[in-house]
């Protein structure tokens, strides 16, 4: 397994780069995708590449199960099961047991399940804890979650400060694992023991944690976690979300969005509702075949390729980057808004420019896709799935390129448009 | 356009239906669907049939968007947009205006959406009614949307009962359109009139509606409905759902589901929550692209087929159903459970038998589709799109064959399953 010991003195040489990716264990891997040729895309952590797999798994349940079993699929295909065979799957990834996690809805309908499950179990604690800057789906459905309920309150803390912040007043602490602008990844372990320490829950927002960095969930003695299917994981625009509930917290409360796939009997078509027990009560409508089925293949990919190995990769993959860019002096203008130490980053690197949207956008028309975010951050997002040593080469090159020519004053460039 | 002016001595000749099926405008959009060859397929009302039309936009979707323009997407084929452009569409279906309907996550969560919505705009009142037996999650999702609020209750009041119990201590009422199991259609236009003059709101479910039968909400002066994308409206397994909200309580109030997607500047990632205006507030996570896709192509097939031809169609189809069943000698044991006016039902008819499951599972076995609903309801779901007037007449004698040869008492069909 290739690791941080490649430093930029070897780095620098394209030929050593090259050797790299021959080396790489998980080359094979990079050939099932179905990248567009010429570009460099570095943005897996907004939307995951399409892979072979993934399109071939769509199209059989499109054009067999749909198409020729129709309704009888929900029996014989196991769309039923598919929640928590698909989250049974995803719980090799995240550290989980194998009935912790269930795939469903969305990243921000999770969290509202969860952080409405969380105020149940500590029904006498008023605080809701966060970070300023968080991704702001979290916030905003913390403000969704609460309003109205005049005993909660939402206290954003710096990360410096937020861990001397946990108390007895502290009935959740919800933080995004690894920060979506900076990829700054919190200590698991140390947050959780002082949550344990004074009973409060940790809700993770695993985004743009899940397939990307190593997790061990269960021995964090973890709360909860939700997280996209989208990004690395690779499922498709849109991919139904994951969530991750401990063992300790089954069917100690249930989900306030009731609806009848999380029933204990659907089929029973009763008047009232009775949870099911364990994760299956976190259901709540009509399961989307369709979208999962790119998901469970993607994930099957991740788990053959194995996720020390994928950790191992980012690592490698975002430190030469930040080597490339350390070594450029045309390129001394951006300063470096990740951290340096690998441990403490997830596998995207950013930039901050006053200019970064322009710069951003030259560099896109050059064939190199890394996304922006307001006020004035770049991001390189390192798939270790598909992305090469030989990417991050060229992405720099470009980006050379692209500052010395003053190639980002050119006025097509300045004009905002939005992306996710 | 054919209508129930055909009756059961005409009907009985097979020559004359074939001669129907030859004159039915809608005849071609039946070629456009991917239906598993030698079986009648009655069980569009459960999970709509795939079409060339749905496949093919999925496949571009797949392979084109997502695969070769990826991130970029959200942009240059308005992924953004989508959910709002198809609920556009949609509202012709609905007689809603374009900018009353928005397409997102699934019928149940949109329920919680809009009762919650509903409970804000009528603070004052205790009462949601609604009908015993309605569809489960109807009624699941209300209890979990008034949990451990002591000054809110949930009503329920057969049909016959409900008009009159609509008074000024309701805030809600919550009914399904089209009933799931009897296909019994309430009145649109007296329940609005009876809640209006007393201050109560209506939210319609309609699943069992949409693309079925002919609407008009906003002639009805109906304030919301939700509904969902993959049983008339062909959009797929688990296929997004729709909401709809009067032009009158646009702004009003907002969802709890408040997810950066319904943010007024979702890419401003500011740190606190503000409502989108109109319908986009009731988005909330990542639209899912994939699964928008093959549900636009279809709306677009309805459009094309027009809602008056495929309402008509519809009754045409139920009423020669139930016609055929009547002059059955052999079919005098099913209880019509479906009402006999066509004007009163939707586009299934369902007959109680207390051997239905036998009978059912005896049925599909010679390949005619549909399905049972506990404890003794057989249903039968005719899609205006893409079943034909023979294939009911070939249901009518395969049910014919599988009651006069006790075929059904095979042990085989005597298990129960569970089917959606």
């Amino acid at each position: 397994v290739q690791d941080i010991a490649q430093r930029p003195a070897a780095a620098a040489k394209l030929a050593t780069i090259r050797r790299w990716d021959q080396d790489d264990p998980l080359r094979a891997f990079r050939d099932r995708f179905e990248l567009p040729p010429g570009k460099v895309y570095l943005d897996g952590n907004s939307l995951g590449a399409l892979s072979t797999d993934a399109r071939e798994r769509l199209d059989h349940v499109t054009r067999a199960e749909w198409g020729q079993s129709l309704i009888e699929s929900w029996n014989t295909h196991d769309w039923f099961g598919a929640p928590e065979r698909i989250g049974a799957k995803l719980a090799r990834l995240l550290g989980a047991q194998p009935d912790e996690v269930i795939v469903c809805d969305t990243t921000s309908i999770n969290l509202f399940k969860l952080i409405r499950t969380a105020l149940a179990l500590r029904p006498d604690r008023a605080v809701i804890l966060s970070e300023p800057g968080n991704f702001p789906t979290d916030l905003y459905v913390i403000e969704g979650a609460i309003a109205g309920d005049g005993a909660r309150e939402l206290r954003l803390e710096t990360p410096e400060r937020l861990i001397d912040a946990i108390d007895s007043r502290t009935a959740l602490v919800l933080l995004t694992h690894v920060h979506y602008k900076t990829a700054a990844m919190h200590d698991v372990h140390a947050i959780m023991k002082r949550a344990h320490e004074h009973g409060a829950l940790v809700l993770w927002d695993l985004s743009h944690s899940a397939g990307a960095v190593e997790l061990d969930l269960d021995a964090a003695r973890a709360d909860m976690a939700v997280g996209c299917g989208y990004k690395y994981l690779n499922g498709g625009p849109g991919a139904p979300a994951f969530l991750y509930l401990h063992r300790m917290h089954h069917n100690a409360a249930s989900s306030p969005l009731c609806g009848w796939m999380g029933h204990a009997r659907p089929f029973d078509f009763t008047d009232h509702y009775e949870p099911a027990a364990g994760m299956r009560r976190y259901l709540c409508g009509t399961p989307s075949a369709l979208s999962l089925a790119p998901l469970e293949a993607s994930i099957e990919m991740l788990l053959a390729a194995g996720m020390q190995r994928l950790a191992a990769k980012s690592r490698t993959l975002t430190q030469l980057f930040i080597d490339l860019v350390a070594d450029s002096a045309t390129l001394a203008g951006l300063r470096l808004a990740t951290p340096a130490d690998p441990a403490r980053r997830g596998s995207h690197v950013s930039y901050a420019h006053a200019e970064g949207f322009a710069i951003m956008s030259a560099l896109i028309a050059q064939g190199v896709i890394g996304d922006f975010r307001a006020p004035d951050i770049l991001r390189f997002g390192f798939t270790p799935l598909y992305t090469r040593y030989e990417d991050v080469w060229t992405a720099v090159r470009k980006l050379e390129h692209v500052i010395a020519t003053d190639d980002w004053k050119r006025p097509e460039f300045a004009r905002r448009c939005s992306v996710t």
